[in-house]
């Protein structure tokens, strides 16, 4: 016994020092969230629709740490989760698109032009030979091998049924609840069990949640309580944790959340944009409630929280209030689309220690960089990954708020077909920004569109007659990197 | 960096030492199979029934550790799921019956004679307060208090949806693959998405296992592989891990398992029988499969493994093979008995080291003796509980294969209706056994019946008439028992 006792103290002591020298991480990944969908402001100043959003916990989170300015994702959701995960740009990982919850299944709409790109429909794989796949290495399994325990919670959507990438154990989280292959939640509403009532399920149905069946618990908040639960073993002994909170909210379908509608109703909101306004605060309310548990368990030091959003917020009507393809001004246009609205996301970090309280940084930020930064903040420095990383450590801009890298080279594609009208910036489009200048290129027509975003961040004045010499080198470097990557490309059916 | 490695060092050292200390422990819990369907012999001698099925891992596995030829369970299987994580007797924790997936739903069938029986229909839960539940400190709970890595993969069956014992996290697992508050599978069929199938799915569709939807694996195998998958991460940390792997195996659907059915049916088996026994040897695979894995991760030496059965074999025609109560034989009826075909079941436990190679214990054991017994493997010796364990630890016989305990007396107790008609022993039933003496009581007319098991283990020889005192000493001891656990009864409808 007294053998046992002795070892158990070292387990614990050791692992306790383990947990010091490794911070915890959290990544607080939301669905659909625009930029302006929230009360902090991401711009230079509070605008109008920062306004109509209550969130006071990303507030509180940003007056802790540091939000950018400039963090972009894809347009689309699949796309985003996979680069998180790779470290890989979408053009270089080839799933441009939202992944079918079928395999072998594109979902681009019919187009009269193109026939779907070849882009890699079933996801990300961790093993090799899957057709239709990005084999790489993921994310969670570098934690996972370096000791962290490592847990996804809410969306997955990183591969479709019949795939490994479906199952959230094979890309090295240790505990997964309710990540599977759909996009979104088929009912936000435990009255209505997410989905799983006998006979009505869809593919969308959110497994895992029995619990709150036939409860007012809304998703977001289920989700919370499920993820905080799995905290407390990794607490209890000392281990660190990468917590991957990825909620549902604030895709469609907009459910109303009874514990916050009404108010945004009494205040005269449309209807639509009252449960979106909801499906905000939920969201918040979840941040919060994880901020306050880490304070009670006193881990909050040493735990590293980052807010990210997968693309740009839904800018369609309906579901959105008409009209269409204004819910992200003075962003121009919404989610699938390449103008900033679709792609330019929140994004918060707060790292105990490092980022300077209320900070803001114009750091320019691409998804695919959060896998190397984490990995650093993780003080994993020796790893191997099967694919090549192109995605680079926002680590140094965390350190210093006035860092700037106006040569940084940022690349969108987006080679497939969105939704059946195209839209502004929506549907075969790639683009480039380095510094303040971002190109814009139609794939249908080739048309090239120029913008200055310091000085027209609404991307409203297209300056590519005016400047012919950028429009040329912009489109070359653009070229010769989707060249590199042997990025899709649509097929014209002529062909 | 030199501190970082050196903690590193010593975690890892201080965990694998610990490991040591603390063994692994599986239990791999089958689901209504019988105590006859299985090429081990757990009576003296080999019977004609052993030879129906082919179970070389089981064989493997006994000839490595010890079998136990008077291992009981309860009769159906809720009731011993809850005995198992609780230490309790049936009749003590009150869930006497299966739960409903549906919360206050008692599954009792309509009786003219008896309205539901006060039994608890919610299931467990580890939080106080939540009606028609007993609330009990989980197995699990303390498990993974004392540093294990605890994973559930497979049926839980613990409550109803929206209650806590839906979700098998509130019970201190870790980890939760497919356990929910369904009892059997909608489909055991990958090709079937094991019921998941969009407007199609019931509440018994198995959650978790997207990735082998639309492909051939058998969902005893896609468990399998998860549970498989789930030992990673404690056996690269050097923690020890309890896994409680719960097919869903041999319960009903009786789907045909392809990679075995042919060949029972090319010996001439009924259909319904080839099924049943190439869901027995999918289940043998599995553990085989289990075993190979832990041998070939160097572990085998320090891992505990227990094989249980929830209940007898189900021997109800249709859905199996005619005649209706004889799959059991030599053992008198089957599942939903309180007959020795209802609740003997096989039982296997190998701990290297401990149990004595090809083994075989007469020492009596019901369910909930795992709790203690689980407890003390694990060299947990001060624990606190809510509910009053009546388990009592088997260990002793696991280290001296000679020990009895004549005097031990075994309770069951089933104040249920589990079928429309009144089978041999099954609905509304006690029994206590003592020695070799078992006591038989009908709740419906109060008609008991005593058998001597050692000379008739098939209870066809009811000795009442000729030991009146050993009936009345028996009932005793049964109604005592009974109300001191003040034990849910069948309510008359007269009263």
């Amino acid at each position: 016994m007294r053998l046992f006792f002795t070892l158990f103290f070292y387990f614990n002591l050791s692992i306790a020092l383990l947990g010091q020298s490794k911070p915890n991480i959290i990544l607080f990944l939301v669905d659909d969230m625009g930029w302006m969908d929230t009360s902090v402001p991401f711009g230079d100043s509070t605008q109008s629709r920062n306004r109509l959003f209550k969130t006071p916990n990303m507030e509180r989170l940003a007056g802790a740490g540091m939000r950018f300015a400039h963090a972009y994702a894809t347009p689309v959701c699949t796309p985003t989760r996979i680069s998180l995960l790779t470290g890989m740009n979408a053009a270089q990982h080839g799933v441009t698109n939202w992944t079918s919850p079928w395999k072998n299944d594109p979902t681009d709409s019919p187009d009269e032009q193109f026939s779907p790109a070849p882009w890699r429909v079933n996801g990300l794989s961790p093993i090799a030979g899957i057709p239709g796949t990005v084999h790489a290495t993921p994310l969670p399994q570098l934690l996972k091998e370096a000791g962290y325990f490592t847990i996804h919670v809410g969306k997955a959507h990183w591969g479709p049924m019949g795939t490994p990438g479906a199952n959230p154990y094979n890309l090295g989280f240790m505990v997964n609840i309710s990540g599977h292959s759909a996009g979104h939640p088929q009912s936000f509403l435990g009255t209505q069990n997410f989905g799983n009532l006998p006979g009505k399920a869809s593919v969308q149905a959110v497994p895992d949640l029995e619990e709150y069946y036939g409860t007012d618990t809304f998703l977001t908040e289920a989700h919370t309580l499920e993820a905080i639960k799995s905290l407390q073993a990794p607490l209890q002994n000392g281990q660190p944790f990468f917590l991957h909170l990825a909620h549902y909210a604030v895709h469609v379908p907009l459910d109303p959340d009874n514990r916050f509608v009404q108010k945004y109703i009494d205040a005269g909101r449309d209807s639509a944009e009252a449960r979106y306004a909801a499906l905000v605060e939920g969201m918040d309310k979840s941040l919060g409630d994880l901020m306050d548990f880490l304070e009670k368990k006193g881990v909050a030091k040493n735990t590293i929280l980052l807010f990210m959003s997968d693309n740009g917020g839904l800018s369609l009507a309906p579901p959105r209030q008409k009209p269409a393809h204004t819910h992200n001004l003075p962003l121009r246009a919404g989610k699938g689309s390449l103008y900033e609205g679709g792609i330019r996301v929140p994004m918060l970090v707060y790292w105990p220690g490092v980022t300077r309280a209320g900070s803001r940084s114009e750091y320019p930020v691409q998804v695919e960089d959060f896998f190397p930064s984490i990995l650093e903040m993780a003080k994993i420095r020796r790893y191997h990954t099967v694919q090549e990383v192109s995605g680079q450590s926002f680590v140094p801009a965390l350190r210093n708020p006035e860092l700037r890298d106006p040569q940084r080279v940022l690349l969108w594609h987006y080679p497939n077909k969105w939704i059946g009208t195209d839209g502004p910036g929506i549907n075969y489009h790639s683009a480039i920004r380095q510094g303040d200048w971002k190109l814009l290129y139609n794939l249908r027509n080739g048309h090239r569109e120029l913008y200055q975003l310091r000085e027209d961040p609404g991307e409203q004045k297209d300056l590519s007659s005016q400047f012919p010499e950028r429009v040329r080198a912009l489109s070359e470097l653009l070229d010769a990197r989707l060249s590199q990557w042997n990025a899709p490309m649509p097929v014209p059916r002529d062909q």
